[in-house]
C-alpha cells in the first residue's frame, strides 16, 4: 500500500517519557493472529504508509526501525486501521515471517495458566541462527 | 477463568505519566477480531483474572474500569496471553457485546483509505440509546 494518514485525527500518548508514539498491533491479514504490540511516532507512520513496509519506533534503542531489518522478517501491510480515540493502529500484515525475536511466530506465545506463564505456542526458529 | 499472574515477569510503562501500566488487547476468541485497546494496572490485571470479566485502567479517569459497567457489555475472558517483553497482554474474549462506545463491534471501525479515515464496519447501536 501506498498512502497517508490524516495526523489531526490522532492522538499521541508519552510512553515512558517519550512523547508523541501512538500503538501499533501487528496483526496477521490471514490468521488473524495479534503478532505483536509496539511503538510507532509519526515518521514510522509515515514511512510504513509510503513502503508498504511496518515501520516501529523502538522505545530502548529511542529511533525509528523497519521490523526486520536485523532478522529478514519483514512484515508487508495491506492495511492500517484506527480506531476510535487515534491512539492504537492496526497494521494488517502478511509475507510476515516470525515476529517474535525469541522466536515465535508471535511475541504472545505464553498464556497464563495457574499462576504461571507457559509457552502455549511452538518455537520455530532460534535466535542464535538468526540474530548473530 | 479464576487464575493468578506472575507480576514479577511482567513490565510495567508509565503512560502520559501515570505509571504501573501494561497495553491490554481485547481480541475475541471466536472471530479474532481485535477488539479493543486499553491499559490495565496491576489491580485491574487481578481483578480480571479473579473475576473472569476484563477490568481496564481508564488513563482519563485515573480509575479501574469494569468493561459495561456503563454499556452493559461485559466481556467474559477465556484466556490471558503475555508478550515477550511483558508489557502488553491479550485479554481473549467471548460473550462480548459491542465493544466500542462509538456503536461499532471493534475500536478500529475505520481505515486509512487514500489519506483519509474511512468508516469500513457496520455501526451496530447507537451510542445515544445506551449511555444516557
Amino acid at each position: 500500500m501506498v498512502d497517508s494518514i490524516p495526523f489531526n485525527e490522532l492522538k499521541t500518548r508519552t510512553i515512558d517519557g517519550i512523547e508523541g508514539l501512538y500503538t501499533i498491533i501487528s496483526q496477521d491479514a490471514g490468521s488473524k493472529e495479534v503478532l505483536m504490540v509496539a511503538y510507532a511516532n509519526r515518521e514510522a507512520l509515515e514511512k510504513t504508509l509510503e513502503t508498504g513496509k511496518a515501520h516501529y519506533y523502538s522505545t530502548s534503542r529511542k529511533k525509528i526501525w523497519l521490523k526486520g531489518e536485523s532478522s529478514g522478517n519483514t512484515q508487508t501491510v495491506d492495511e492500517v486501521l484506527v480506531d476510535c480515540d487515534g491512539d492504537a493502529v492496526i497494521y494488517k500484515v502478511s509475507e510476515a515471517g516470525p515476529a517474535c525475536h525469541m522466536g515465535f511466530e508471535t511475541c504472545f506465545y505464553r498464556r497464563v495458566e495457574n499462576g504461571v506463564l507457559r509457552v502455549c505456542k511452538p518455537q520455530v526458529f532460534d535466535p542464535k541462527d538468526v540474530y548473530k
